[in-house]
């Protein structure tokens, strides 16, 4: 650990972009900056592992920092030509946080470090500018007083908004000089009050107390759940920036604002930004005031265009030059001192999944990007976000017929969404936990709402931009978010808001809100399918009505052409087979023929089998089955074509299919004319203390083969019959919950007796395969056994995973959280498989099952089937495919397009079209692990995987840093 | 498969006594006597090959058979001289089954074949005995209607008891020749109108039809319960012998007998049988007529010796020749036909318990086996018998003085039972189903009494020796058995007995019968401990006074010499402990806390801690309970002394702890003074679908740390009081549940923590381990893992198995018979660990826990600990303890002996005494597979091990047997 201090500015950096880990986004950026030749104020970047080291040392900082701080401080104050500390020409620096990963707002800054009354006093000499000073004067005691000290921020602002009242102001930069002077004072002596110790004068202090919150806030609350949220590592770590302050608070030549180089909710083509004129940068993230556009034909004399075109012009120019650069969308900050422009931040731009798949389609169209690359830029996850509904144009146009529009803002986050209106996170929890849908309206949103937000269907906010908070964490959500909506008057006190017709709506009342359009409704509205889903489903609009469409078609149909893995769908109807077959499904990998046990008229013949007392009476009762499973299995073979069709025969325990209540039970005896007490009595010689572990699955087909052989012949009926409707019905028969090879024998025997009469009663044969799931452990861990028998595999996850890990997933929310917490598993395993223990029995099984029948065609049909982190281990371990519902299928082909990818390990990057080839030489993909070594690693990021895995990466990493991977 | 019969016979066989598996067990023995000289009667054995050809081949004969049948009948019509068939000379045979493992009256016999009227008359021709030969053919039509026509043996008894009644005899040897003739028409009427085909007249017919039905009779309902209770795999099958037939039924100077080589109840050492005169060998096995005892100081004048002196004689000659031959106790056949002396049967002596140990310690000591021989002899659950209490002899006198005494018989099997007296064995299974205890009460037992003899505490017989069916079949299962009890009456048709004195007991009432004294008592009799428990556990015994605890203690020595394995017990209270250190556990390997909690003023403290709404709350309830439970474990420290005590931190779900009816609610909340509400609301909140799969184990330690530490204090403060007390203390703590090492980390933390803080407050510390229970599949799995934190392992097979085979143990009921009789589990799994699923988990963890930990010690204190077969599976893949019940501590060392001395595979066999070492030489002991392989061997009779392992085998076997292994 020698070099704990990156130093840059003045056209030079020790640091580059490919450093992230080391340096942070933003350091690491601000260095690609300086050496792509953009204007960057002068600091330096102090690294993460000073983070690991001070978390691993009792928040110690190693010994040799201080000696280099104070180098790369010597070379700032060089570079920009003042001294920090110094009354004469005092230098001001930010200090901000920087993680390998971006998490916007999560981290805490400081500004203008460096001020005390001797260089605020010499600071306004110099800029003539006391009103300047003092503001960034009381900026800076908020801000250290609320990050460092811990003193609650309203406590300061309360202060500012009675001198704002009292004097009958709108907007903070109003506030005359001396005012703020006095403010000054008053929150010094707030400081004083609430830590019995005055506000540092001295700026090393400031400077060190601002490093070590910096690094503290690694682990403060709202940064543990949004790691958790996003899957990012606790030990990466943050960095740490020092850099000279630029002040676009200096007057009317002064200017702030952020940018996207895309349209980060829509994703189109065009600069996309906000500024705000004499302002500081948080100004225009906090959402403080609403900012203005930054061109012409978006902002008209209020843009920066109009106002400052010089600036625009070059701004356009670093704008071009960004995104050439980093071949990627960039979200860009700047400010502009005195008519100066200073790049302050870039980095890859947060975006919806609608943006996603649009700017990746459109770069690789442009030739920015190849095919590849664009497919390793949307996470699958986000996908959904296209097929999520939308609100019914109809019902929209009643509700403004009835005046139920009431107000407008930004459109920043697109869908539509409706739930009851809650003011804050707690509230949106605590209806969430009710089971209600919640809209969230803030004034604007802060980090502490991050668990509302994640709660809420949609996120409403009276200030901010496109680039606000709110907007930038919805759109990462994938939530409607509507911004800016400077109509609406929240009442935190009142629970309320009011609207310029003079609705006032409080907690409670339904709100609907549409990201699209950048509406508010009083009331619900009734939302329609999504574009994707009116082409293939409803079949309602044309594909050339249909650009989101269109994306979604090209860059799945990109994914088709690199996946290996098939992707299969879990399906009981033919409606969910059909369109799960319209979303790119290539069979059924399960279908739960218990399911169709539920439907119309099926029930009293599954409860007559049930109470049967002799063989006799229950074959009476699979009679009368027999011809209703049938018909729901060619309904499903008609659906899914010359598709293969996977149906398991009964699986759950026989008491679920009977009542249990009392009110009920009298009920269903009166219908099946029997006596309660005799339904009663087979409810409870049916209890089990364990059911997940009782007498379900092949179990039940054991002890009464009749209905193995009643499914059998069902399921062979319904094949046959479908060919005689012209369709190729392929059926494979699945028995569930194997543990020994020898229950399969005898499920299979029983089947195939069956279905050889079938056969012969019909003179007609057509080919079937008898295979099993791999739920039990001892299925797998016998898989060469099992596989002497069985003709296909298919992992039963859920299960597999409730007994490896030996936890109900019924009964697990007692405690899952708190390991989550905890971080013993870091992920829900039942959301994704646990690579490491469920995995390892996957392994042994494939494994096992291939040594004894090397062909052996092995699936997944358990909930994981849909989860793109699972869709890559099943690649791994060599699936032949994967099932999940019929909505996540286009998730899990791109997420089988991305696995595809990684195990290329090919350099995931063609050079791009104008960026010399040159640049990228000698920057190869970092190497992946092979495939055999299935550990999990640490997700980085998952939004912008083509950053991690292409060319950003040094070739070779330093020894230290091997621990993160 | 080229010969298929083995001749044997004037003083040359083909065959020899270690061709078990080919001959069966009869067969070789029949050959092995004529090998050593004794006279046999000539015949031949068709192999068991022939009999799993017949199954394999749907109930047909291999090609070959007829030719060589035909040629072996032709050489024993020579060797005999006399024909089959023919009238003027007729040869007479028997057919019997013989299998591999002894089945005592398991299979069918057939005697006097060869018989039909025209060599029936030939034949009273020539003997002049026309009584003898219509007895041998009422005989033979009887037998062949029950066995192989399928006719109900009442119908032919039922006119032979007609005949005796008319007649007022009551011995079947009382009743004359024309009667006799007059019952073979009868008969033979019966078998035409059951059958509607006459009796076959041809004898050929009747040999192949008796040989079909031996070989059939493999595969009835009784062999199969019995294969299944002894564990005799089912592709084994049986041999048939063929034999010329002598009678002990010619006359005066004819007889027929059993013996034992030595007493095969107690073990003693003197020559033990009975015989009949005038009789049919299956007289005297299927208890029909009390027989006589062979020596003169037991029988008088009418034994053996006094009558035929000089068959006596030489009958001693031979026991001693077999005994000396095989070195084990034999259990013989004899006939005397006309005075000359016939071996009809050799064989290995089923033995109780007692007998086992006493003769193995008794023939060490004599020279004729070696230490390691006789520990192979005693089957380790057998040592059970020697631990089972006995009638208190102060009740018992009681009982006399109340002339509860009504009866008495034959001392068949030792120990004292009390029961409901019961007739049949369906009413023993339904009485025993309702959870209350019985004694079987039969005229006499045949093979139909088999499962009602399992299910009864004792047996007690009005007919039969010592070697009745009875008898046999009692001393096998180590049943409390009284036979030959003439005294009473025994009335099927009223359900009940009288006695000499008039008491007449019915089904259901209460009696108690002495297997060691031969007595039967009305009403139940008190019991005390077995002799070993009063010398080692109440110690109101002393050594030299206790004859049977010498021999345990001599033997048990032993094993103790040769065993590998550790031997621990699981006990959670002070008096467990102490027993199970007199019974030799070498430690605690599972303490329970959790049962501690229920003891008095525990389950308060323990409820209030459930209840706690409050970490505070929870403490103060913590700290009630510590002082409690500091003294539970300092009482544990001391019984067990320097031994190391494994301590398992809470496990069970917590809902156990509170009362779940209504009324208990309700008194509870009284005694707690917290309304019933509060309660009945934990109690719903803590409810789970799969308790099993749970909030429990370390999972409760991660909820609620303050629990685990207060247990962790606890300990260390009762090992260093222990200390104090001047008692060595070596607590280890064990962590259950454990599926991920990071919940070991931190409930090690947890200890570890509130540890330190004991020896700070004390000033002092000793040395404690942190290790885990591997009882989660993924916790084996990733044993390296868990192993590079936990100090130790301890398999925690139950639950394992639980979630290997997904199997709830309080289930499984509801499948499990089925499961056993479909063979998908041959053993239940709860009971024996199954090695192939559950038991490569097992050999995954050991393989990883010492790649990641060399030295790391393993043990298993799931319930197959005391289980034989368990344990020697534990000895095989190198763990380092067995721990298990204190009862079954001294069957664990056993078992642990003989798995060690398997695993040396030196032949298990010093030169014995009397027999030549040429013998021997160049019949070592069969290979065994190395310890790697672990797939469970099918166990031969384990009764025999001895046999089964050491020279009986020869060198190499035939690969056509090899799958029989």
């Amino acid at each position: 650990m020698s070099k704990l201090v990156y130093s840059f500015g003045g056209g030079k950096a020790e640091g580059r972009g490919a450093m992230k880990e080391l340096l942070g986004g933003k350091g690491a950026n601000l260095a690609e900056m300086v050496n792509i030749g953009l204007p960057v104020p002068p600091g330096f970047t102090i690294t993460t592992e000073v983070c690991s080291y001070f978390f691993a040392h009792g928040n110690q900082y190693p010994a040799e920092l201080r000696k280099q701080v104070d180098a790369a401080l010597a070379l700032m104050s060089k570079r920009v030509g003042k001294n920090f500390g110094d009354p004469s020409n005092p230098l001001l620096v930010s200090v901000r946080s920087g993680a390998p990963a971006s998490m916007p707002g999560m981290m805490d800054t400081i500004l203008n470090l460096g001020l005390n009354d001797a260089t605020a006093a010499g600071l306004a000499k110099l800029t003539a500018d006391e009103r300047f000073v003092m503001d960034a004067y009381r900026r800076l005691v908020t801000m250290y007083g609320d990050v460092v000290l811990g003193i609650a921020r309203h406590k300061f602002d309360h202060e500012l908004e009675a001198t704002k009242q009292r004097l009958g102001l709108k907007f903070d930069n109003e506030v005359p000089a001396a005012e703020l002077r006095k403010l000054v004072a008053t929150f010094k002596a707030i400081v004083l009050r609430e830590t019995g110790k005055p506000f540092p004068e001295d700026p090393v202090e400031q400077l060190w107390g601002a490093v070590g919150a910096v690094f503290g806030s690694w682990n403060n609350p709202r940064a543990i759940v949004y790691r958790r949220q996003y899957r990012i590592p606790e030990h990466w770590g943050t960095a740490t920036n020092v850099q000279a302050m630029v002040f676009g608070n200096m007057g009317e030549d002064c200017a702030t604002g952020v940018a996207f180089t895309r349209d980060p909710a829509a994703g189109e083509h065009r600069f996309f930004g906000e500024w705000l004129q004499n302002a500081q940068g948080e100004d225009v993230v906090a959402g403080i005031r609403t900012p203005l556009p930054l061109d012409r034909n978006a902002g008209g004399e209020k843009s920066l265009e109009a106002m400052m075109p010089e600036c625009h012009r070059e701004l356009v120019t670093f704008r071009d030059r960004l995104e050439n650069h980093y071949r990627d969308m960039q979200d860009l900050e700047f400010t502009i001192e005195h008519g100066k422009l200073w790049m302050l931040q870039t980095r890859t731009g947060k975006r919806t999944g609608f943006a996603a798949a649009r700017i990746a389609v459109e770069m690789q169209g442009e030739g920015l990007i190849s095919k590849t690359e664009a497919l390793m830029r949307v996470e699958p996850d986000h996908l959904n976000q296209l097929l999520q509904p939308v609100f019914d144009p109809n019902d929209r146009k009643k509700a403004v017929a009835e005046k139920r529009l009431v107000a407008k803002g930004l459109a920043a986050g697109p869908g539509g969404a409706s739930g009851k209106a809650v003011f804050s996170a707690e509230a949106a929890e605590a209806y969430v936990a009710r089971g209600e849908k919640v809209v969230l309206v803030r004034q604007e949103t802060s980090p502490e709402d991050i668990r509302g937000m994640l709660a809420a269907q949609g996120i409403l906010t009276a200030r901010g931009g496109m680039t606000s908070h709110a907007a930038l964490v919805a759109r990462q959500m994938g939530k409607v978010c509507v911004t800016g909506c400077s109509d609406i008057v929240v009442d935190y006190a009142t629970r309320s808001f009011g609207t310029p017709g003079g609705t006032v709506v409080r907690e409670g009342d339904p709100i609907a809100i549409d990201g699209t359009l950048g509406e508010v409704m009083v009331g619900a509205i009734k939302t329609v399918p999504s574009e994707v889903q009116r082409v293939l489903i409803t079949k309602t609009l044309k594909a050339e009505d249909a650009p989101v469409y269109r994306i979604f078609e090209k860059l799945l149909g990109w994914a088709d052409e690199v996946r290996r893995l098939k992707v299969r769908t879990n399906a009981d109807q033919p409606d969910q087979a059909a369109h799960a077959v319209a979303f790119g499904a290539e069979g059924i990998g399960l279908c739960r023929t218990e399911h169709m046990f539920f439907g119309e008229g099926k029930i009293g013949p599954m409860r007559e089998m049930i109470l049967a007392d002799t063989t006799e009476e229950r074959q009476k009762a699979l009679d009368k089955l027999l011809p209703l499973q049938r018909a729901d299995f060619t309904g499903i073979f008609l659906a899914m074509g010359p598709r293969p069709v996977t149906i398991r025969t009964l699986d759950p325990p026989l008491h679920e299919f009977l009542p249990h209540e009392e009110k009920a039970t009298a009920e269903v005896a009166r219908e099946m004319n029997v006596p309660p007490a005799k339904i009663a009595d087979k409810v409870r010689q049916l209890h089990e203390f364990n059911p997940m572990l009782g007498h379900r699955g092949c179990r039940l087909g054991i002890s009464y083969p009749e209905i193995t052989a009643m499914q059998g012949r069902a399921i062979l009926e319904a094949a046959l019959d479908a060919r005689e409707q012209g369709v190729e019905a392929h059926p494979e028969i699945m028995i569930p919950f194997v543990g020994h090879v020898r229950e399969l024998q005898l499920q299979a025997q029983a089947v195939r007796d069956e279905v050889a009469k079938v056969f012969a009663e019909r003179g007609k044969s057509i080919p079937y395969t008898v295979g099993t799931m791999i739920e039990i452990p001892r299925g797998a861990l016998t898989a060469d056994e099992v596989a002497g028998v069985a003709e296909f595999f298919s992992f039963g996850t859920n299960d597999l995973t409730q007994m490896c890990l030996g936890m109900s997933r019924d009964d697990s929310a007692s405690f899952l959280g708190r390991y989550r917490e905890l971080k013993i598993y870091e992920r829900d395993p039942f959301e994704t498989i646990d690579r490491i223990g469920v995995g390892m029995l996957m392994r042994i099984a494939v494994e096992k099952g291939r040594s004894a029948q090397p062909k052996l065609k092995v699936g997944i049909c358990g909930e994981q089937g849909g989860d793109p982190a699972s869709v890559e281990f099943c690649h791994m371990i060599g699936l032949d495919y994967v099932s999940c519902s019929p909505f996540r299928v286009p998730i899990a082909r791109l997420a089988a397009a991305q696995a595809a990818l990684r195990e290329k390990k090919t350099p995931a990057r063609l050079p791009a079209k104008k960026t010399p080839a040159k640049k990228t030489a000698g920057r190869g993909a970092t190497p992946r692990r092979p495939a055999a070594q299935v550990r999990p690693r640490p997700a980085r990021k998952a939004a912008k995987p083509a950053v991690k895995r292409t060319a950003k990466k040094p070739p070779a990493k330093k020894a230290p840093k091997k621990a993160r991977r």
